[in-house]
């Protein structure tokens, strides 16, 4: 942002506010979660990005604004009710639902008592609902929206519940897209993770869901009508990097744009709007790998998609954007960051495990010739000495010394290989001056996770409080879906376990 | 904050704004830079502080707002010139004059010409003026304000043109507080660190500066007119929680409420008032020390000031407060946080070091008694086990293994001993919603360091240029005060060497 138009807002503002008369509410809310980027993601991807762009090094740097940027507003608070450092269950029901539970709750209480999230409200005043994930649609922080168990390990029960197959109030979601495709597959089914028989594709069918598996399948979903389903891997999806020359999967700001549309043709027409919760899932799972390339490549997507859904508010005032993370992963610092030895590396850490498990020789001779001429030069370490190559070989796994290496070249440091406790910085966009700055006044600060779905509840006018009255209600006749045999193995302890 | 007073806010604050039709115009700023202040540090002290005030623990946390939470507003970038990570007078001069600089610029550019100040822009406009800072004065963070020199290691020029002795413009400071003293006093003076016979303290009362370097004195400024010139240390003032024990200084909060309330006293009956620059300094010095109970008592006591100024402008609305760090120092991050061991330590590191280096005895047997029954009960850790003594023995210095095992207790990492690079958080807070709802507006976002003083001199309606076209003029007739010989030392390498 430049201070000159900042500055004509600050003197207009009040002005035109005077005809306008706004306060802010609005049709469609879009929430945004970049799970485990904390507050140096940015300054990583920012960096890289910008020297590439500028041709500037780290001696004379010339740093541009990526678009998440100018959308700061605030700070987020993130511990559990059991632990300083949240998981993405805990830190999803404080934002889904705005209850502090404990690591690993899926939208219910230190009690076990079920809560009811902002889609559902949503849902249950006839907004189209949407989630859309990068990895397991059923994982935490999408499964949180939709489903109420005691662990979130659960994954087969929130897949059910997620497609209304045993939700006590019925189907709460329009739109799922993303990844986990084992939960909704019976036993035997290729791929499948589930212990039972229970098909939830072919009951999304015969509940007249479009269901998409591949990418070709997802390009037609551009036109189909609510509801739809798209799995487009059994697991979590691709990291973009691996993805963008794979090419086989839709990438999260593809699914973005069809999420968006669908829920909008479905609604343009209507006096309700839409709830639509996408999370950039894979910025959480390079942390956890101290993957400092794959990190930045993730953070990047996160912020085209960021640009693309302000954009799209731009010319589609009725909506608001609002984002924050779950937590911060990792423990990232840049305690001498030069982000250029990053930007030759194509592919995961993940990724170049994968290739080292399946294709390398036998002899250790013929390995360390394989990693020198097909590993390395994907991670852009074609120049690796002797040495260097050395610790590789050494290290516990091919994977974390390749990222390791990377790491250290770039400068950047990484305290754990779970999350932290650092507050996430809450990010906002409203369309026109008057209606940003309205939500801007209203969200700077410091906020607990907790209270954020109640900005949302008051922004649509939602109920969230009648959605536990009702969730409860049913669980006093029934409480098998909450997985309450599931309570005894709740997560008390060890966050490193999640993401 | 609580979301239901925001929504008030969101609601009525634009119809409010119809009847006051105010925009961001001050009579008075007061910026406070919290050095080395990073994303975590406030979530060390206000986990720390929440954890003693409700009793609880890591299993079961209740965490309460501190009062630097509730003014975010947005994120502030920090880079140097020459440098991804910016020292503080890289950064002071962005902050201060609004040019990108190399590492050891004061308020010069790389070329090693003057660029002036949004404090010089102020005096020169007929506002009063203050710098106050618990370090050495003349170090870089206040020194940008008011001085011009290639090398903040010139802090006896620096003290000079602080005064008006060597500035081109005279006197441009009506009032500071703080350390280094020792560049204030003629070589030979008991503590100087001066290699000429210039006694600057005299230079001031010959000016008509009431002068103080003791706490007694300090008191007696309380009454006394414009100029004040206090120093109360040779070098860096103590640290607080060493300060609390000894009382033989004033504190951050108390020079505060000193320099506001005698500013605001001088220009109460004046349509001018004043800029005021608070740098609670030694947030960074703990952060380059690693000195984790010491880094959150800094950063209680900044809050301590935040909150102090924030009531004084809820009574003198003519004035707005900013505040942001100029970089983070130490690379904290709170990857396994119990914040509880921090809350017997009594002492900073440096305080336990010099106290052994003193006192210690000469026998290695009485060294290991002398450790155990004196230094090791001031560093909360009374119960360190035999091997946990025996590293801090073994360690590179024993306040360094007294920190090391401090930190690895509460569980957080530093992972350097000098800067990083991520962003900062920008704070602010003006008096009456619609006011403070206007500047949230204006500064929510993205933000160069070099961006902020332009927003100030919109507020307080100043001419940094015009400062800047005078500084060159004089420098074109002599340029002596610049320190021109000193260019040639300037710092284009390590930021570790600088705080």
């Amino acid at each position: 942002m430049h201070i000159r138009s900042a500055l004509v807002a600050g003197t207009a503002l009040i002005q035109t506010a005077v005809a306008n008369s706004s306060s802010v509410h609005a049709k469609n809310v879009i929430y945004i979660v970049p799970d485990g980027y904390g507050p140096a993601s940015q300054n990583m991807a920012r960096d890289l990005a910008s020297l590439i762009e500028t041709g500037t090094t780290g001696t004379n740097p010339e740093i541009h604004e990526l678009p998440v940027d100018d959308l700061a507003i605030g700070r987020v608070r993130t511990h559990s009710a059991n632990r300083m450092i949240t998981d993405s269950a805990a830190s999803g029901t404080a934002f889904a639902a705005g209850h502090k539970s404990y690591n690993g709750a899926i939208s219910v209480t230190p009690e076990g008592l079920p809560v009811g999230s902002i889609l559902e409200a949503a849902k249950l005043k006839g907004l189209k609902t949407g989630l859309v994930s990068t990895t397991s649609i059923s994982d935490a922080t999408p499964a949180v929206y939709a489903a109420h168990v005691a662990n979130r390990g659960s994954q087969p029960l929130i897949a059910e519940q997620e497609l209304g197959y045993s939700h006590p109030l019925g189907p709460m979601v329009d739109l799922l897209l993303g990844g986990g495709r084992c939960n909704f597959t019976p036993r035997g089914a290729q791929g499948s993770c589930r212990s039972d028989d229970v098909d939830l594709l072919e009951y999304a069918d015969s509940q007249g869901f479009t269901v998409a598996t591949t990418r070709a399948e997802f390009k037609t979903l551009e036109k189909a009508p609510l509801p739809i389903l798209g799995l487009f891997n059994d697991g979590s999806m691709r990291y973009e990097m691996d993805r963008r020359i794979e090419q086989d999967e839709p990438s999260l700001l593809e699914m973005t744009q069809t999420a968006v549309n669908t829920l909008h043709r479905a609604t343009n027409r209507r006096g309700k709007g839409f709830f639509l919760m996408i999370e950039a899932a894979r910025i959480d799972h390079a942390g956890h790998d101290n993957d400092p390339a794959n990190h930045a490549h993730e953070t990047w997507m996160y912020n085209d998609v960021i640009a693309w859904v302000r954009d799209w508010i731009d010319s589609h005032p009725d909506t608001i954007l609002l984002s924050a993370a779950d937590h911060e992963t990792g423990g990232l610092t840049l305690s001498g960051y030069d982000p250029l030895p990053l930007r030759n590396t194509t592919h995961s850490r993940a990724y170049l495990q994968a290739l080292w498990d399946a294709d390398r020789p036998s002899n250790e001779a013929e390995q360390r010739v394989y990693l020198v001429s097909t590993i390395l030069p994907l991670a852009g370490l074609e120049n690796a000495s002797d040495a260097e190559i050395d610790a590789i070989l050494a290290a516990s796994s091919i994977g974390s010394g390749v990222a390791a290496l990377l790491s250290s070249r770039a400068g950047v440091h990484w305290s754990t290989g779970g999350h932290t406790s650092v507050d996430v910085t809450l990010h906002g966009y409203a369309a026109g001056r008057v209606k940003r700055a309205a939500l801007r006044a209203d969200l700077a600060g410091g906020w607990d996770n907790t209270e954020l779905p109640r900005y949302i509840e008051a922004v649509l006018r939602l109920d969230m409080d009648g959605v536990t009255r009702r969730l409860r209600r049913a669980a006093e006749q029934d409480d098998s879906w909450l997985g309450a045999s599931e309570v005894a193995k709740r997560d008390l302890g060890d966050h490193d376990h999640y993401h």
